[in-house]
């Protein structure tokens, strides 16, 4: 793409076309160094983490040099002062890097200023739990636990932070990213793994603060939305398509034993529910604490809780069903396996050479260092290929990725506090690669809650977290579609969650409505799957009454009726990298009204779906975006968009609209009967 | 005082005598200027408070010119830049100034680091509440409402916080002051009104930040602790002497109107409680709101509640007892009083020139605009002379003074937001000048909480503001230790609370232990003051239990038999600006142990005191400094000083302890008759 390097008067501009991508001068400069000295303080993946700035500079004098071998932007202090800062500018078939020539080493702290518009939107950063529109606040950008309630006004927020530190706020995800959309139609991505906070609470301009300095920025451009997706996509690596078995109903999360899986599957069948596949995640074996029961942290079946699964899974095949289990990048120093990486010197080590081991509280774990390719490819082959594929798993949760803790010394030799926000992305290449040798890419998959840059190659579904058991603003269903929107538009394609939430604290507990408003809204996403959470006695299960069984079931049914949909979609996102679920203004961008919704999503380009997230509700009210007419898919009511309207939404009835006129549309509204 | 310019190498240091006050280097520069953008929102004395730096420049190139005019620093970003900050610098008799004497214009933050040694102690900063040694924390200095709660892991502060967004923290405090003293024996004082936050959490320095240009740092020096506390005091004003009627009993804070000031006052006197004056804040009447009642903010009498008042206040006179009322710098507008100053022109304006009111709840007021020499005459004259000193008061609460808009104009034309830390000062002067010219300094008095810089010259007694009715760590009994110790090695000689608290909110309720227990430490105060509180129905009274008000008639009797000790103690104040309370330190320098402790003060130098600040304690633990022997006052034990002991300590027997051998000892192990 051909770029424009514009000087008039005192100022600088980069443009691609007529989009300014940078504006320097020198009352106004776009590049900030300085040095800092940050306080970083990790409890069980939830961090502290302060910055003393004892210098911050403006780099008021631009230098620009174009040649033939290219454009090159220096950037110093003041006239006469040796650079600070020079960046190469480079075409790109879809937009334009700055790629880091120098920087002068005293500085460890950059912030770059990008033009901004009073009423620009701005989307991405990764999997972004609390806002759609970025707009008008800051998200440092550190991968870590999410929190617990993630709102400093409630009391169960306030609760985990006295007793965990735990509490989180907006902007704690897992899955944080450098990179964020415009509604001016581009993409600007950050390639660095360094401690990143974007601030768009500035009229005029962006401010992008790294606590390192970025190899490169790289803008990515296109004339649509729906196009600017695809180069996104392509950027961080197209996912594969989504296997073809989940459409055959729900994964059902049970971590009971075998007999209580195989007692839930059989009422499950009595009760006309759709099964893909089972999860149990103590396949594992448990571990009594203080707190309740933790999975046995080494990863390979053990016979106590599951005693005929050799036998079970190729049972379970023959009828359609598969099985998943549970893995994580660390392992229990009471384990077998921890041994053997110990022996094969495949642990991260203290930052003087001795054990490292992480508290999960009462029992300790090594962190397999991925950054040695031995101990990585150990970890595909030793324990994801014989223990997990060969053994007959389909699949599994791929738990964690956001906890490398900083003061640990890696084979590679990197400062871990630059491989913390890299370590999800490793930890999902580990994942995938081990299938991919096994040759079962597209058929055994696994999912994630933690992500980075890049991640999109290698995960091929990312699951929403941890949510609480609640309808709540900050930590509740609605948070997951803000979830699936956000990672959405960066290439993460698939997207889902624990039905019902996962997190039952403080005396939380999930409800029956809590657990059918979810599974109405899970039916329209790429998956469906159940958790019985971190306290499953003490919260609501679906089995536990005939109603919310029946009702589950019906949504399992159409869940598999939304099959051909789904695949259609999902060859979509392998063509053309868009997500499953989509933000109203991807296909309707002219109506700016659709660009701030965060509770509704479009399920491809001819269902609108506005799931209920609040208790008690017996009608809802969605928007409809304008140019299009929307036919409610209970009543078959007709609605103009460019609207809100208000349905009836008793349970069973989530709020979903078609497309008027669409090719599917009479498949669409069958889907009701 | 002698100062030395040293330069040595690429070091330049100032001293005085062996003392390092300054130190600059390339490498490690003194000096940061830089611009900031700060947010500031005021919710009825509370502050949300956040900066954004956007240039901090290490000003690491020092020029020093010495010639008979004097000595100037001056200070450059690098060589062959113009100066950015000059300083003169003058000996002082006590030590050294620097005085600002250019600043370049586009800076409107510096940053002024000292020296400091890893070991140092560091106090004062005003009356600062939860920390007396203030090493290892920062110090925002900004004069606004303390919070309740003051603990964000306390469930009190985090409804405080959602409710009103008046939980606070450990740095509020209605008295800041951009003073302090190091254990090296100075004190550094910066003059200026602008937001500051000096930050002691560094083990080679200490860092100032200014949110304007300070006119000058001062550093005063002594060989002693003693003397430079005596320096200090002559440095911000030398309070009067405490009025004599004071010690002949406790104050009662009584608000229930004349009938019920008249019942408990009779009941008072059956039970052999010595009383000095009536306190009856109501006097100028009630407005019912929602929250329930507040005063009406008109200062003058209203006959409603006190209608015998005028023939009353001469007969209390005969019997020795005084009457005071409650005055603050704010007139509601639907008073008399408002009217009067809006028609003079005497209130401050909005912006653009427009009436402004401050919303206090269902009630709306002005300001009286002091930097306007004619209000400030009209409020001293009209109110606080004919409304009050006239009307027969002997003295008010001088309440409020940290609540200054920012948003408001005045006519000086100064910046609110400069003005706002000098408002106390001002409205104490308002009160001080309207004594003085009824000729009745030493006489009639009055209480602030309020204060800041100069604050001392005016304010003839601090009170510790509105703590919890609790023994809570950051805003119950024991914070008004750390706030006499702290204010008072400032100048500040006189100090006390509201016996038994004053914030009652939430549930959380005065006991009749935590009254015994505050009655107790007060009788060992400049004076005792009782306060019903916020909720005076939902809290207990001394008056409702018998036994209660025996052991507060005997508290206060205990506190008249320390009369001549008070005398004494006020005379020193007067001479050598020495506080009542003091931080043990002061007279037992040599003994480090002491340099922490701020739940013990010296009452003088004989008398130790080390307030019971728990609930159920039955004995108690308290340090001796090293040097002298320590006589328990109601067992007579006699302990060695230099450890901690532990003594008996049932309800009427506060830990007090006599300094064996002093002049004095036969008198005051005679109180514990």
């Amino acid at each position: 793409m051909q770029f424009t390097l514009h000087q008039e008067n005192d100022t600088f501009s980069l443009l691609c076309g007529a989009t300014v991508l940078l504006r320097h001068s020198a009352q106004a400069p776009c590049c900030f160094v300085g040095h800092g000295q940050e306080s970083m303080q990790m409890y069980r993946g939830n961090f502290d983490i302060e910055d003393y700035v004892d210098e911050r500079s403006a780099l008021r004098e631009l230098v620009l040099e174009q040649d033939a071998q290219g454009a090159r932007l220096s950037f110093a202090r003041h006239a006469g002062e040796a650079p600070q800062l020079v960046f190469e500018v480079h075409a790109r078939p879809h937009g334009v890097h700055l790629q880091l020539a120098f920087a002068a080493p005293q500085w460890n702290r950059l912030w770059l200023r990008l033009p901004a518009e009073k009423h620009e939107h701005v989307w991405g950063c990764g999997e972004q739990m609390s806002y759609f529109n970025l707009r008008g606040r800051h998200f440092p950008l550190w991968t870590s636990e999410p929190g617990v309630g993630r709102d400093k006004s409630t009391h169960l927020t306030w609760q985990a932070d006295v007793t965990a530190r735990s509490g989180g706020d907006y902007y704690h995800t897992n899955y944080p990213q450098p990179s964020f959309i415009s509604s001016q139609r581009y993409c600007l991505h950050a390639e660095t793994t360094a401690y990143a906070d974007f601030d768009f609470r500035h009229d005029d301009f962006h401010e992008l603060q790294f606590w390192a300095m970025p190899e490169s920025f790289e803008f990515m451009l296109a004339d649509s939305f729906i196009e600017l997706v695809g180069v996104v996509s392509e950027r961080f690596g197209r996912q594969p398509s989504l296997p073809a078995w989940l459409q055959n109903g729900a994964m059902l999360g049970l971590k009971g034993g075998e007999a209580h899986a195989r007692t839930i599957l059989a009422r499950a069948k009595e009760h006309g529910l759709a099964v893909s596949a089972l999860w149990c995640e103590d396949w594992v074996g448990l571990r009594q604490t203080s707190f309740g029961k933790r999975l046995f942290w080494d990863w390979r079946w053990q016979p106590e809780r599951y005693p005929d699964l050799k036998a079970w899974i190729p049972e379970l095949a023959a009828d359609h069903i598969r099985f998943l289990g549970y893995v994580n990048p660390y392992l229990c120093n009471d384990g077998a396996l921890y041994q053997e990486a110990l022996q094969h010197g495949y642990l991260a080590t203290a930052l003087d050479g001795g054990e490292y081991l992480v508290d999960f509280g009462e029992f300790d774990c090594g962190v397999v260092d991925f950054t040695n390719p031995a101990a990585a490819h150990w970890f595909e082959e030793r324990i994801l290929r014989q223990e997990m594929l060969d053994f007959g798993l389909s699949g599994w949760m791929a738990d964690f990725g956001e906890y490398l803790p900083i003061d640990l010394r890696l084979a590679n030799g990197v400062d871990a506090r630059l491989m913390h926000n890299a370590w999800p992305t490793m930890w999902a290449e580990v994942n995938a690669r081990a299938i991919e040798r096994a040759g079962k890419t597209g058929d055994a998959t696994f999912f994630m809650r933690a992500g980075y840059s890049g991640v999109q190659r290698h995960c091929p579904l990312l699951w929403a977290g941890d949510q609480s058991v609640d309808f709540s603003r900050h930590d509740g269903l609605q948070t997951v579609i803000c979830g699936a929107l956000s990672s959405g538009l960066l290439g993460n394609a698939y997207h889902h969650s624990d039905i019902g939430g996962y997190t039952s604290l403080f005396g939380n507990v999930r409800t029956p409505e809590l657990f059918q408003r979810w599974a109405e809204m899970a039916a329209f996403t790429s998956m469906m799957r159940t958790h019985e959470g971190n306290r499953p006695d003490e919260n609501f299960q679906f089995y536990q009454d005939e109603g919310v069984f029946a009702h589950f079931a019906r949504m399992t049914r159409l869940h598999v009726a939304l099959a051909p949909v789904i695949r259609s979609l999902a060859e979509d996102a392998v063509a053309r990298g868009l997500p499953l679920q989509r933000p109203l203004f991807l296909h309707y961008e002219h109506d700016h009204n659709t660009y701030a919704i965060q509770d509704q999503y479009l399920f491809g380009p001819d269902l609108l779906v506005a799931p209920v997230h609040a208790a008690g509700a017996t009608d809802w009210s969605a928007y409809l975006p304008a140019g299009d007419a929307w036919l409610h898919l209970w009543s078959g009511v007709r609605h103009e968009g460019g609207q809100r309207v208000t349905v009836a939404a008793p349970l069973g009835q989530p709020p979903v609209f078609v497309r008027a006129g669409c090719a599917q549309q009479d498949f669409l509204l069958g889907l009701a009967a």
